[in-house]
């Protein structure tokens, strides 16, 4: 059974996404399609519009047979770790190959960019170095410095985060000696942070979080941008949960630990640098929201998304030595959810899987797993009612879900 | 100007206190009346229903000159660390006597009970091993090792919290080798934790705070045992934060800190002692209120008390070596509030004082003095409107409360 492997976080499952799907098994004549899904907090540093139980039940019913969680070692971080840790999983789970959708389509003008950069390493260095100095982050300098030394349209825009995503993906795969098999499809309209809908069938996932928030229970305005599924299955959250998460139901707690640790403790904190604990205690002071917090805290030299991760790891108290590195790979499967196919394929290689295949928490024991189990309770922290503790604790017991097609 | 110090909380101010004020004048034939308060957390482990500032503003509105405030390393602990810290804050103060409630309203009582416990030292302690091995609380042990030696009647009730801080202040004044005259005048009805209204103008704290969270908005059931400013700084508060402040306000973030925090770093706040941070955490996991959480973590071997002020002490991430100890004294005198004879007392008397006075926190750096700042912070997290920020920072720069009278 051949298989194609998805690198996705669902944040709603939409056309898009469904268009990416059925391209990649086009693409990759593959029978068998596994998604390696961040868990209930994203690479951009948010909290995702619904748990992970239900982003794996989108991703089974529209197309994916088995999805494997991002741990958050991995998820909450980089480009470059981000992919390393999604790349070691797809691998570990026996993928034949790797599909990413990309504007141009075109690998060519990945494995020829990822070239040119090793070709110019120094200078690019240099560069960097340079830009590193006028105040700007780095991931602005890395693509202003790139610019500076192509001035043709022959390369990839490095300033978008897609285009990063695709060259680390390849990228791990060469560090990784990995047999996978590297392949892009052509993305349909929709940038990635688009916030208006672009075309009548195809908006960007942030654009679709956006009308959802903007207009709380009317699921009306995006019923056209999602597949059915998806759109009973935000129903039936909300119905159940009472929200769709998103940072403002996290800024109490945030705040709170920022204002009752200890300069020493917050510096503890993975990604934080020195000097800017200070910064984020005067602002957790006199901000009444999230939205006002990052507006306060937002400088030339932090992007806003690895602003609102170090925020993530604050909430979740992870700190530095607990997350992943840039060669680190990952130690477990967690499967989160399958099809019948899935399972089948499951049956038959999983004794080929080069990592242990974890199917409910309480089995594992290993120290790594700690910190989804930790993430997905502060997760449910952003729940009000009830159901909290049910979701809180769920994530200790819950079985993968087995949707029973495919 | 001679002046008499008490020893409050003022939880709210009702006739009761207004009672032993004027009692307290009247035995210590002083002009001037000094308050040590605790600050927004109480040693019973919770939260004040209102902030110190409008307990403040209570006292002095009822016949109270000056206000200290307690500092929290001496207010949320055990009556013998509670009593040293205030003992000291009066004495330094230049108070010349120092009046509490009892039943009795007989000094001799007090230094009765203590010299017969000096006394039998040896066979109380022998007594004390013997109960805690049969697994109750220590005061619990204490009270029964003692009422086992005394038959009679003629010895105090040690199982009566207001007790057991008399006795402490009396063993403070002589540890501290304080000049301070024990005075004690009798309690008018209503015992300390009464939870009914036990006359027509006297009621416990215990039993206010009863009826105004049972009544949430209606005060007219307690406006017969509180004086008159006490009612309308209630409803000036209520309208002004929208919240009475009680646990359950704050459950989210205890719990948020449970879940989030390591064993070793629970291991490491105040009072926990090995192996009740594995109860508490897992009592988080399923509870989901305050009450719920209480109910599940109690044995015999920790008082309700205890336990709460180990979950205030979570919630200010308050660390062992950041609290005071048996014989310990306070080393400022924080300011609260005045009326003009207050006022005049300070300008005359306050170059004696044996502390600095500190009338506005952002003046004064020591160490000691963050906690309380941190405390008051935390406290103003249990507000959910914008008044929040405002209470949390004005903290830091508000001028000690001068009301022009008296």
């Amino acid at each position: 059974m051949n298989a194609v492997g998805l690198i996705v976080e669902y944040n709603p499952f939409h056309n898009g996404h469904a268009f990416h799907l059925n391209a990649s098994k086009e693409a990759s004549g593959a029978e068998v399609v596994i998604a390696v899904m961040s868990g209930n907090f994203l690479q951009r540093g948010e909290p995702a519009l619904v748990s992970k139980w239900y982003r794996t039940k989108m991703a089974l019913l529209n197309g994916v047979d088995l999805v494997f969680e991002l741990p958050y070692m991995f998820a909450v971080q980089k480009a470059e770790i981000f992919a390393g840790g999604a790349i070691s999983i797809l691998n570990a789970a026996g993928c034949d190959s790797v599909c990413f959708g990309s504007e141009s389509g075109e690998l060519s003008s990945f494995t020829e960019t990822i070239d040119f950069m090793i070709e110019q390493k120094q200078q690019l260095e240099e560069n960097i170095h340079h830009f590193i100095t006028t105040g700007v982050s780095y991931p602005k300098a890395v693509s202003l410095a790139y610019h500076q030394l192509t001035d043709s349209n022959s390369y990839l825009d490095l300033a978008k985060p897609n285009n990063i995503l695709g060259i680390e993906y390849i990228k791990a795969i060469r560090n990784q000696q990995s047999s996978l098999k590297p392949l892009t499809v052509p993305r349909k309209n929709a940038d990635y942070h688009d916030e208006h809908f672009a075309s009548e069938t195809i908006a960007s996932a942030t654009s679709i979080r956006k009308a959802i928030f903007s207009k709380a229970g009317d699921q009306n305005s995006i019923n056209q941008y999602v597949p059915a599924p998806t759109s009973q299955l935000l129903l039936e959250y909300l119905k159940k949960y009472q929200v769709f998460h998103q940072w403002e139901n996290y800024w109490g707690y945030l705040q709170f630990r920022l204002l009752t640790s200890s300069p020493d403790e917050l510096r503890d904190i993975y990604e934080m640098e020195e000097g800017l604990e200070h910064r984020l205690l005067a602002a957790a002071l006199i901000s009444g929201s999230f939205h006002e917090f990052m507006e306060k805290i937002k400088t030339k030299r932090y992007t806003w998304t690895r602003l609102q991760r170090i925020c993530v790891h604050i909430l979740t108290n992870t700190k530095k030595g607990q997350m992943a590195g840039p060669s680190d790979q990952a130690t477990y499967l967690r499967l989160l959810g399958m099809t019948n196919k899935g399972k089948e394929y499951l049956n038959k290689r999983k004794k080929d899987f080069s990592l242990p295949l974890v199917s409910k928490l309480s089995a594992y024991k290993e120290k790594e797993i700690q910190l989804d189990l930790k993430a997905a309770r502060v997760y449910s922290l952003g729940i009000a009612n009830h159901a909290a503790n049910e979701l809180m604790n769920q994530e200790f017991t819950q079985q993968p879900i087995w949707i029973k097609k495919g």
